[in-house]
């Protein structure tokens, strides 16, 4: 039920209501989501609901997806199948395929089967993919023949609606508003329009803006303009939200053999981009795709291999610690130095790396040699080494009272910062050299670099030095 | 120049061409980039401009920030004042507030000084807010009275433009029209008008939409619908990402004292969802506001400080591994195996953490207790520490032979993954329950808990259990 299409007062209160409620901030949602769960504890489910009735959608899916799955499922059954779609259909769609992934096929496929089958194909579409698909083959409805649903997830294919507006070359401005009055509340959040050619080719956009102070008599083609960005069902997700931030674009036509097929709409392309910066966020901690209140399952599938990976790396800097057995068991305290100089060429391996990938992420090094960041990242490394190599060196005197440490540790933490500096940089530059994401595992060679020539350097100066040291 | 008004055609080729150019693959915009700087070496600049002159402003604008600083200026020699404002009006904020920060004051206010005092302001407001205000005392203009470069860095007031529609309850479509009409091109992106009461109170929206579908003679309140959400001047620029976010909304309107000034844009909202990814994506890595090509001084007063505090916790580290010198001295190469545990339960640390602070920042925390959080990542420590550890015992026993040391390092291995799981989840709740900005000092105490309980586990094991191992 969309905002221009009142429609009369709902009869029974698991009617979604007829005006969307206003925002609110994220600490009352929370405050609300408490007070529901206390009414769920009590039994009260009947006054839960009709307490996040009064809400926009978009926070009653938000803690509809943060209860506990049984209480979530309780106050399925008291809304409306209407309600539940309302709900998908508002939300935004990262926080909706959270929402979706957390429902069971068996009571997505109920509610889908008793709403409007576009309804449910556009609450369809917020899901996850491969849930989506299941939930599609449960359907009495045959929405499982959607073209929508057979997408490669991570293309535009997946992202794109197939509910738009084309028209051909000699239509008018009154063909135009009639298109679009078709779609309904589909059209909600459309702000392009196109023009095709003959041959069905999509030659022109046309925007609302225009459409809107565009004269009735006027024709399609006097009021569009070129396309900006054109992009096929294959083009990768990521690829889309590039054009979209890049262009400042608000809306991606998706063609097929030269054919319109869809258009990717506006929160589609943010729910890309918010994705996208997750995922990379992750994938630096090597977390990819896990979600703080998914599955342990997942979690663990996701994290062991690279703690196992981790593992190895932190053996060959154990195994490096181990050829300097002697000059350890000649000064002892050295180990305690151990951690101080690997220690700090990780960090600043992974301050580098970090602006490294991002801006590889943003696109921000374009024309740019790598060589000028390697040489900045070396310098930087250098000037950090410095005032850490004094620092450490005049620490080592006060504690341990031995100016030979000091020198060791000193150079030691000049050389690794170093080496933090310009490996942090050539990684990830290197990784995008080779067709490598550099974000997938810049981190874990990163810190094995550091770590490794962090004892390497240490132990092997206090090695030739130790005449110095006792 | 718009879309919308060609205009004739230019008469020199320093101005912007009639019509934007189309989209092209980033790789592409590289070897443009290439082509230009070798154009540049070899003195022609003339055909360097010509070359840049064919692509879409947005990437002119990023192969100019790209560019060594002398090359960017030459070439803007070459360009009009006019062509110069052209490229910075098609970027998105993110990107040219980046260009701005590489052109100088002076060549900025020279430019905006002759141009349309309409483009120089919103070319003022694509650039960081000091320098914007910096380069308007330099103009001749009096763009320096704009309200607009008065406002708080990082609220709603320094994104909006006060460049909208706002009609009051009694006007027509015809005023609408009328009124979007005379915005020129800075109607381009807007997506919603807006109706006052007679207090002068914002009481609805008008979505681009049906404005485009309403017959002539329609009033302004019959096609309005309420406001969703309504941000003031003060509001946080992140908290009106959230809103755009959260409730799907591509315009935000901004009051100050119940009356609308101004309307934040599509653009300036993705930007700030972008910037806010990169901030915090950073901030986890302690390189917060840093940019890879910026200047030098900016990236060590950011870096410096936070290798200084880490160079705290790691002698703190050190001071726990010098307790152990005797048990050290008994048996060296324990050594060796320091790194092993320490580092595994940082990178398993930093990995809950990550998840923990995105999931935090994406609001999708609401309604959920720590304490399932909290258990959550427990068990999960517990099963990477039962694997991990019992990895590490195989190791030892096959690497040095030593049945007592591989008992010490499995079980401290299980120790410190648990401690790990818990403090990576433990810290950022805790830091947003008192209000602190969970990305901000996260990883810091995360990794200096797992450092000092890694060595504290193993060689406080080791030490309890020397006879096994000797």
């Amino acid at each position: 039920m969309s905002r221009q299409e009142p429609g009369p007062e709902p009869t029974i209160e698991s009617q979604p209501p007829a005006e969307l409620a206003p925002a609110i901030p994220l600490e009352e949602v929370g405050r609300i989501a408490e007070r529901v769960k206390e009414l769920i504890a009590a039994g009260d489910e009947a006054a839960a609901w009709q307490r996040l009735r009064q809400l926009h959608p978009a926070d009653v899916g938000l803690i509809l997806a943060g209860l506990p799955r049984t209480s979530t499922e309780a106050l399925l059954e008291i809304m409306s199948p209407q309600t539940v779609t309302w709900v998908l259909h508002h939300m935004n769609p990262v926080e909706a395929s959270r929402l979706g992934a957390r429902l069971s096929i068996q009571t997505l496929s109920f509610v889908l089967d008793q709403v409007n089958p576009r309804h449910a194909l556009t609450a369809l579409q917020k899901l996850p993919l491969r849930r989506a698909q299941q939930v599609a083959e449960q359907l009495d409805q045959p929405i499982v023949e959607s073209e929508l649903l057979r997408q490669d997830p991570n293309t535009a294919g997946a992202l794109m609606t197939d509910r738009f507006v084309a028209v051909d070359a000699d239509a008018g401005v009154a063909d135009l508003r009639r298109a679009l009055e078709a779609l309904e509340e589909d059209r909600d959040l459309l702000t392009y329009l196109y023009v095709r050619n003959a041959e069905g080719i999509p030659e022109g956009q046309i925007s609302m803006v225009d459409l809107a102070l565009a004269p009735a008599d006027a024709s399609a083609t006097a009021i569009a303009a070129p396309l900006t960005a054109v992009v096929s069902v294959d083009t990768p997700a990521q690829e889309c939200a590039r054009l979209r931030r890049h262009y400042n674009l608000t809306q991606l036509p998706v063609i097929e053999g030269n054919q319109l097929i869809g258009v990717i709409l506006p929160d589609a392309l943010l729910g890309v981009t918010v994705e996208e910066d997750t995922r990379q966020m992750l994938q630096v901690a090597n977390v990819p795709g896990e979600r703080a209140d998914g599955p342990m399952v997942a979690s663990i599938r996701t994290r062991l291999p690279w703690l196992t990976i981790n593992l190895a790396t932190t053996f060959l800097a154990a195994a490096t610690i181990s050829l300097f057995e002697s000059t350890l068991a000649q000064l002892v305290v050295l180990a305690a130095f151990l951690p101080v100089v690997a220690g700090q060429g990780g960090i600043g391996g992974t301050q580098t790396l970090t602006l490294i990938v991002r801006a590889i992420a943003l696109g921000e090094l374009v024309g740019m040699q790598a060589k000028r960041l390697l040489v900045r990242e070396g310098i930087l490394g250098l000037i950090h080494g410095i005032w850490l190599g004094l620092l450490v060196a005049a620490i080592a005197v006060i504690w341990q009272g031995n100016y030979g440490l000091a020198l060791v540790l000193g150079f030691a933490m000049l050389g690794n910062m170093i080496i933090a500096g310009t490996v942090g940089a050539g990684v990830p530059l290197l990784m995008r050299r080779v067709g490598i994401d550099p974000a997938v595992a810049s981190a874990v060679v990163v810190t094995t670099f550091t770590d490794v020539f962090g004892f390497l350097l240490f132990l092997g100066i206090a090695q030739a030095a130790i005449s110095l040291l006792v």
